[in-house]
């Protein structure tokens, strides 16, 4: 029976974070109930608590698991010591990474404001940990004589904020291929930090 | 008669606008009610709608101030012929603009999901307007020969994304002032499209 009951929650689960994700992505997480997301899962009300214990929870998984996955995607895809060649695979992770989860995007930019202070800790530490990634890319590049960049960890805010607006207009079935992107974008993520 | 509650009317107007602002940003469109933003200008739910016939005309009036505010903006101010004293202006003017209305900016982006159909057509134009500011100011410096811009269009929504980023990390208390936070930008935003 434990077996069953395991198995039926390993489905449900994720099903519940979808079905959270695409909700608060579309209405916002103040205008989502409980409710709603038991309805989107095809589930009793009173059965969602069986996964999680409340909507804060929720948002806090699909924050910390967004934060996570990409935190770990970077570790495990990085491989580059040059610091150039660091910061262009930097750039098109960064890309790749976050045109294929949109939503996820943006509830991680937009509810911020709805995480409780305790949880608003937690992921503002994972985005330091992830700026830090690029600010120490940059800071290897100025040790090198490759970058000039004053403010290291600004620059790094600032073309994270850059690459993360592909988000805003990139269309699969746009003119542009993905690939072609990451090479407009590399080609000016290179001289933005040029020595 | 006629002017008492015209006066009224002016003074209720911009606290109506006001409140929803400040609601909509703090919880999400979707979340707040024409009753809550009642409470919060201090006038009865009913009364709201002397000053505005719905939630969603309320959000289409600033979402469309804003715009026009900024387009009416950079018209005023924008003086510089020359392409490279042109993107310092903008550079500048931007990030000076928008971190006067953190709040304004974050509905910009965040409730565009929320407007209907018509009214998006109508914000959609009015920031394709705005981004051709820039990319007209790209492509006569590439024209000059002083830019190198592979594809304009792109390199603005770039630029654009990179310089609203400050919204989500100034803070007035911070170590870096406003005006600093401008040199550093518009380091890197000349770097970007240098030839």
């Amino acid at each position: 029976m434990a077996r069953t009951q395991g198995s039926h929650s390993d489905i449900t689960g994720p099903k519940v974070r979808e079905a959270a994700l695409r909700l608060f992505a579309r209405h916002g997480y103040a205008a989502v109930s409980m409710r709603q997301i038991a309805g989107e899962v095809g589930v009793q009300a009173g059965a969602l608590y069986n996964y999680t214990p409340d909507k804060q929870s929720l948002l806090m998984d699909l924050m910390k698991g967004h934060m996570d996955e990409l935190i770990a995607a970077w570790e495990h895809q990085s491989s580059a010591r040059d610091p150039m060649a660091a910061l262009e695979q930097f750039t098109r992770f960064h890309i790749r990474f976050h045109s294929k989860r949109p939503e996820a995007v943006f509830i991680s930019y937009m509810e911020l404001r709805n995480l409780n202070p305790e949880n608003f800790i937690v992921i503002e530490a994972l985005r330091r940990t992830y700026e830090d990634v690029l600010a120490d890319i940059l800071r290897a590049g100025v040790n090198k004589g490759e970058f000039s960049v004053p403010e290291p960890k600004v620059a790094a805010m600032a073309v994270i904020a850059m690459l993360t607006g592909v988000n805003t207009w990139y269309r699969d079935e746009g003119r542009l291929s993905l690939a072609q992107v990451e090479e407009i974008y590399w080609g000016m993520v290179r001289k933005t930090v040029a020595a």
